[in-house]
């Protein structure tokens, strides 16, 4: 194989290791080569164990000398966000707190990877207890930038090639806006899809976990890899999961019809964000619906925040309590200000929520997607925070399926995603719209 | 649909459910039927509760009707051995000590049924918990014998047409027995491979669990269903799986080889079982090879003994101190007799474990498959026993897959089953060795 195989996608390399003609050794061995040239500048990496990796790229080898099953990520190396617990390599949550911290368990989700055959490869750098206050990770189209965050790492491993598949989780916009800003596909299925037992708690309501990938079936496919019903996680459902992988190869029976919402925030969009959105509605025509919402779709946005914020309070209260002089001066006045939501604030704010994601649902019988900015332009630099995740509150307050594609550049030479947002439990239909997008937009570009 | 929807395979009526064709609310009100109008004389359940399962079918038609995703169990219903825990029903064991007991969780085999769309229809009764002492289920095909043991019900009420699914499991021939009593397909799969979280703890080491279906498809299909990697499980090993069902649509590359151990215990089959085996292995001619091992095979018997009756007094201590007058007399005498097996002995029986695992490994390199009873003959009288289960123990101690097949009659009209033992994890390939041998037969008949 001439190609070095840490620049394959996960799908090819996968039928490649089936087929015999490469082995998870060097595909592990051309990745961790490839981060030790690169991640000087990007620190993407909390944890990464070179000689335990191959081990386990050594054993997926064998096992598939000795004819036993593989699973579709057998010898694939996944990135971890650093707040997935695994019981062989610490978990340390992006704060000096958890230091050294070892689970005895693994996540579920690692679990569920362990049995597809991937290699764990390592932990990424997250922010602060998942939350807004950033670690060490460059964004690797220019270390000048932030990845963004909280799922920092995870998106710059991918986009610097270090793997080709990393899992993050997204509360508010942490897996959508990386994604966009670093130029992978970042998916997040539908709330209750995958399940978080194993992962740190920050809001049992909203948080949820998703995939970044360098092309969309990749980030489906992993998806597959780790959707399942789990009684332990309560938002976890136990209806079957959509077959993900597969929507993104299905071509739409007919052209699917799209609506924008024009919030009062999207005067938050940088210029370039802004033409290049209105460029890729331009080419789709009259497949968009352009609306102005009612005013009540932007209070959203404070409702989310009051149970983001009384949850990861209660949640975290220990580690709050107990290291209050380690928590970072950024995370600090906003959990102050979290203290002072009271139980009917939230409970009031539960019950908008609630009624929210009803509202979303009946767009859907007319509309296949939403779409909408992923972020509100380029990577802001780094030190100056990771973004603005207002793009994604809504969405994710409502536990619909999220996907954003790397579809723009902006003037710097940073990329722009393009985010769709489906209909909740529906994410095969939802993958299988932004392929339509893809194409679409592909063959308007050439 | 003119046929009754209950004498439908799973895999038959999945098909008609997913295209529109049947409803699972007509499934399952037809196996309630027929269960009500049969069950009298059978008593394969411990707990059934007909609205509760048509509620479970209504739910699986309404996400059909809404465009969810379907599960490959979509609306059929599966009976549970009484030991495998649900939220939803009690879990009794088959013994008065735990009459009305309600778990609070699923097993981890029932979250996985449920993902997949199954409709969980109640519990089929055991023998006292899971071990020797016979309850009150009779064999459908003759309600003056016994169905086997100790998964009595689940093979009942699979071969009555009640279900076309049921879950058992197998410590020494808990489900092979049973099945070939009933006439109905059997197969246990490789230990390690479906996780045992939530199902009463008999032996760590030997409990292992297995399907009832009226085609091998079905079993399979089953076990493709509840197989999963679970870290709580100690046994569970981390591979993939096997693609089980896809296992039994195979066409064998070329003919199978197979090998008859003449075990001294051959003397206790019963002069129909010999006479059919020998017609069996008349029709397959240079493909068994016949081979008399060397004596310790059969000194497996004991060991297998003493590790399950250690075991289960160790793991049901607190059972056996607590309530004594409530044990059966049959399996007072066991439980004594196993408090005297010292942890040295229990040591060295695990030592000789590990090597039978070896030993038997060696012959899959040159045999697809080995070929055995799957019990001493029919099924014994009610009342006397649920027959001897040591056609299987060998197979169970080593951890190997087992599947038996109803292929023969006895003179009073009852089924035995001929049983094929396949290579650890290999559980794909038995299959496909099964399904040769069931069309080879059958052409033989023709």
């Amino acid at each position: 194989m001439k190609l070095k195989p840490h620049t394959l996608s996960a799908t090819e390399a996968a039928r490649y290791i089936a087929s015999g003609q490469l082995k998870s050794a060097q595909l592990v061995q051309s990745c961790l080569s490839h981060i030790s040239e690169t991640d000087g500048a990007v620190h993407a990496w909390a944890h990464l164990d070179a000689e335990a990796a191959l081990a386990q790229a050594a054993s997926c080898d064998a096992l598939r000398q000795k004819g036993l099953a593989t699973g579709p990520l057998h010898g694939i190396p996944v990135a971890l966000k650093d707040i997935i617990d695994t019981r062989d390599m610490p978990t340390e949550r992006g704060t000096p707190i958890f230091k050294h911290r070892q689970s005895e368990d693994d996540a579920r989700i690692v679990e569920m990877l362990r049995e597809a055959g991937a290699v764990i490869m390592g932990k990424t750098v997250t922010t602060e207890l998942a939350f807004v206050h950033a670690n060490e990770t460059r964004n690797p189209h220019n270390p000048d930038h932030s990845p963004g965050g909280s799922s920092s790492g995870s998106a710059a491993a991918v986009a610097a090639g270090h793997v080709p598949l990393a899992i993050g989780t997204q509360t508010n916009g942490s897996v959508i806006r990386p994604a966009s800003f670093c130029g992978t596909f970042g998916f997040k299925p539908t709330r209750g899809m995958i399940p978080r037992t194993g992962v740190l708690q920050t809001s049992v309501s909203l948080d949820q976990i998703g995939t970044f990938a360098r092309t969309l079936e990749d980030a489906a496919l992993l998806a597959d890899v780790i959707a399942a019903y789990d009684q332990r996680d309560p938002e976890s459902f136990a209806n079957a999961r959509p077959a993900m992988a597969k929507g993104t190869a299905q071509n739409a029976p007919v052209d699917p019809d799209f609506i924008w919402f024009d919030l009062p925030f999207n005067d938050r969009l940088s210029e370039a964000a802004r033409e290049g959105l209105d460029g890729v509605m331009e080419i789709m025509g009259p497949r968009v619906t352009r609306m102005e919402p009612a005013d009540q779709l932007s209070n959203l946005v404070a409702v989310q925040a009051r149970i983001h914020e009384y949850e990861i309070a209660q949640h975290q209260a220990e580690v709050f309590d107990t290291y209050w002089d380690q928590i970072s001066d950024t995370l600090k006045p906003i959990i102050t200000r979290a203290r002072q939501i009271s139980k009917t604030e939230y409970e009031d704010a539960l019950a908008v929520k609630a009624s929210a994601e009803v509202f979303f649902d009946d767009f859907f019988t007319d509309y296949d997607a939403i779409i909408a900015p992923a972020a509100a332009g380029e990577a802001p630099r780094f030190g100056a925070g990771t973004g603005d995740p207002i793009f994604c509150t809504l969405w994710t307050l409502a536990g619909l399926p999220c996907v954003t594609l790397p579809l723009l550049v902006g003037e710097t030479g940073l990329p722009i995603g393009v985010q769709l947002i489906g209909p909740a439990q529906k994410d095969d239909r939802l993958l299988r719209t932004a392929r339509w997008l893809q194409n679409h937009i592909a063959a308007a570009a050439a």
